[in-house]
């Protein structure tokens, strides 16, 4: 894995302003703004507080994401004179000229962020962030940074789900780019799933961007493209610390396979050639990273066979092939045939190192999938995660809004027809109660959940320093060790108790 | 609505660009076209079918959506050194550095789109589109189309079912910018909802770039943020022609309120003023586009009031209110009381016109909720859809596939341990038989589908003139008009007979 590169944190900053330009919001906002300017309320100092109102996913809690693309965007907020041509053409005519002159001026300098850090644990109707400044500016912002926020913190806390769900063990790589909301869901996904807790992606531009650890090996259309063993060239392959000459990888592997089916009581006639010579061709060129996908045909008739016998003959050249994956079909039952058979290659054939290849497997797992693995007996190592993980199919919004909670020094509320849509006004700090040993405290002798104070001038950022997306990640693990199994149970956990004292 | 500026034109084709690089890709596509080159088979020609396995939300249809997006990332795939700089880091350190050379002059001049029509019915199982080309190019693009066309497509065949179940009477707003899957979610979520067949956008982006009709005009904050009627400034209006000098509307409104609690029988005492205060602002600043949301504390006791006060000085003054917005509770009984005061207005103080002021509702509407609209009683003539529509929360995933077909010219498949995931070998024509009125046809004198082909050259771009996305939405509406009704119903739709003849 190579850290990102200075020139990907700048593409980082200047794909916010292509990917969040001022117009990325609600028209509303403007024209409530406009309403603000034309009764001169513009300037009138202003609290938003942004907040969800029940955990995801039936969850006792939730993670925090999205604060520094948040930031990077209030930095870089300004409207262009296309920006607002635009805008004159859609507001009312009724709208006074001299408002756009008002809009080419404004910036965030005076909006102050008040957050959570990026990637704690932060439970339902508590404050995530609490944005105060020009009315009508910070109500400008209010969609941007909702959609900032909502869809990170909500992939992030799936991923931390099936992290938990998974057990610390398995390792969980990422695979959704393809089905996510175009191309920027596939980027977040990606991103916050890591933090989340993931450990890979296949996602080769999050690891550009973010420095996540990429993998990746060949898909079914690779096999499917051999079909004989002419195919493969070249054919032959040094010994891995190269001081033998060029070995036949073909009659090598023919030799190895008759082994294997023999070792096996498998039917040679029913092995795919095709496959074999995918198999070869795939060693050739990467013996150091061999690990191919085996259920083309069939797993246990061809694809599990041509695996091993490509795999001993690399053993034999001194390489080390990594494992295989597996795509389709009941992966439990499979993964344990599959290490059954490692077991009796790695016995007949003395080589402890096979017993222990690594098993993938990816098709279509849930939550609720990935928690049965720790149920039913299965040989797997891996798990990739694409759909359900980046579309979060069992909840797939978070529901955060950005609620006026304060104009002027005086406290807003809004009560609604829906109970549970009223607001509690007013400003919050916000505190947490845990003992000296970082467990959630009965007792109230509390300790107060730092909040970061971010600044916007000009000219300026004051701020902590942002954190990489590794030490994210890091800090969510930590965030989510010190909350109470209780509150962690993925179904039915504890409530926990959020209250309001004055 | 103004229509998108040469220069949103050239920003959407820029945006691509920065939306879609060629690494937003999987690891694997670049392990295996390594490896096809390393065997010197990348430029084999290779076809590939892009499909989904499962019509949509129970339904009998798809809609095929994104097709201009992804032939403009064909136009742009190049890498730059910056990306092959990054992939030398990530690939395995056996990487022959020849392979980097080779991708640096890649593009996709030798590839050839053949497509179903943007916009157009589609069903499981049909390719929708055909990409030829040298091997190891078509399947470096795998991952960037799937990612283009699933969301789009999807998204749009979701609308299309919320279009259906409103009916063609009432308009339907998108607004779900806050809850889509990051920026550029949203983004794809309002053009595609709009060509899908809602009406309008919230989404000024969406505007500014597709020409999207967008609308809007307040949340609770703004209403909230009023508390007092000294707030109100300026509190004179003219009349809408402008003949006499300023009236001073509190006064003017305060009197309407009065007449308005007596015809009602309501309790002035618990009208609340700063929500009469936010309208009169609001009406000041908008007075031909007075749209309020009236549920911010209660709409029989305060905020349907206070609208009609507002509303009837404006009429007064020759303006013409638009209506109300609902946000919370019951919308169909709230939407009845609200018609049914609006009646009473009308014939009380003689405006015709007063009885069918507009109702929009919005609230956490699902499709579901939409179809029990045409069952219940109720008044609501908009309806705004933010969280089921983008996230699409029936199947958040359409489940496009990328499959390889052929290989010089000779069919391939896979067979897969779960037999649905198999393919059928081999490239396909694709015909949808159609009688003389364009009704399905049961004999067999048939019509031929359509497809478009488009050949990307390095300066050159052979294709049928794109649409604008209005037009596009009138192919969409056209071509679901021509599907039997039996297709088209939203649960337990007839299964469109889809064979293979050789």
């Amino acid at each position: 894995m190579a850290p990102p590169s200075s020139q990907a944190c700048a593409a980082v900053e200047r794909s916010i302003r292509e990917r969040v330009p001022p117009l990325l919001t609600d028209l509303y906002q403007f024209t409530m703004a406009y309403a603000y300017w034309r009764a001169g309320r513009h300037n009138e100092p202003a609290v938003f507080e942004l907040f969800f109102r029940d955990n995801p996913f039936g969850g006792g809690f939730s993670l925090f994401s999205g604060l520094l693309d948040c930031l990077l965007f209030l930095r870089s907020f300004r409207f262009s004179d296309e920006d607002l041509e635009y805008l004159r053409s859609v507001l009312p005519p009724a709208t006074d000229p001299a408002f756009f002159v008002f809009l080419r001026e404004l910036d965030c300098s005076n909006v102050t962020v008040r957050s959570a850090p990026e990637g704690t644990v932060v439970f339902a109707r508590v404050p995530l962030m609490e944005v105060s400044g020009p009315l009508a500016v910070v109500q400008l912002l209010e969609t941007s940074l909702l959609c900032l926020v909502n869809y990170a913190s909500l992939v992030c806390s799936n991923a931390a789900r099936f992290r938990m769900a998974a057990g610390s063990r398995r390792k969980l790589l990422e695979m959704g780019l393809r089905r996510a909301q175009g191309p920027d869901g596939g980027l977040t996904a990606s991103r916050y799933a890591y933090i989340g807790g993931f450990d890979l992606t296949s996602n080769v531009q999050a690891g550009f961007l973010f420095g996540v650890p990429v993998a990746g090996t060949m898909a079914h259309s690779y096999v499917t493209s051999f079909s004989s063993l002419e195919e493969v060239w070249p054919h032959t392959l040094m010994t891995a610390n190269g001081d033998h000459e060029s070995i036949d990888l073909i009659s090598l592997t023919k030799g190895w396979l008759r082994l294997v089916c023999e070792l096996l009581g498998a039917e040679p006639g029913k092995i795919r050639e095709g496959e074999l010579a995918a198999f070869l061709s795939y060693a050739v060129a990467y013996p150091h990273n061999f690990l191919p996908v085996i259920d083309s045909y069939s797993v246990s008739c061809s694809g599990l066979l041509n695996f091993c016998a490509v795999a001993l003959s690399l053993f034999e050249l001194d390489y080390r092939p990594l494992g295989v994956r597996l795509d389709s079909g009941d992966l439990c039952r499979q993964s344990v045939e599959v290490r059954r058979v490692f077991r009796l290659c790695s016995e007949r054939f003395s080589i402890p190192a096979f017993h222990s290849l690594t098993i993938v497997g990816t098709n279509n797992i849930s939550e609720h999938g990935m928690a049965e693995l720790n149920l039913k007996e299965n040989e797997i190592d891996v798990v990739g995660v694409g759909t359900h993980l980046v579309t979060c199919t069992r909840q797939p919004s978070l529901g955060c809004v950005y609620k006026l909670v304060e104009v002027r020094g005086s406290p807003r509320m809004k009560f609604s027809e829906d109970p549970e849509k009223s607001t509690v006004p007013g400003r919050k700090a916000i505190y947490r109660m845990l003992d000296t040993e970082g467990e959630e405290a009965t007792s109230n002798i509390g300790w107060k959940l730092k909040m970061l104070v971010f600044q916007f001038g000009l000219d300026h950022w004051i701020s902590q320093p942002m954190c990489s997306t590794a030490e994210t990640r890091e800090k969510v693990q930590h965030s989510i060790q010190n909350l109470h199994p209780r509150y962690k149970r993925l179904e039915e956990p504890d409530t926990y108790t959020v209250s309001i004292i004055e």
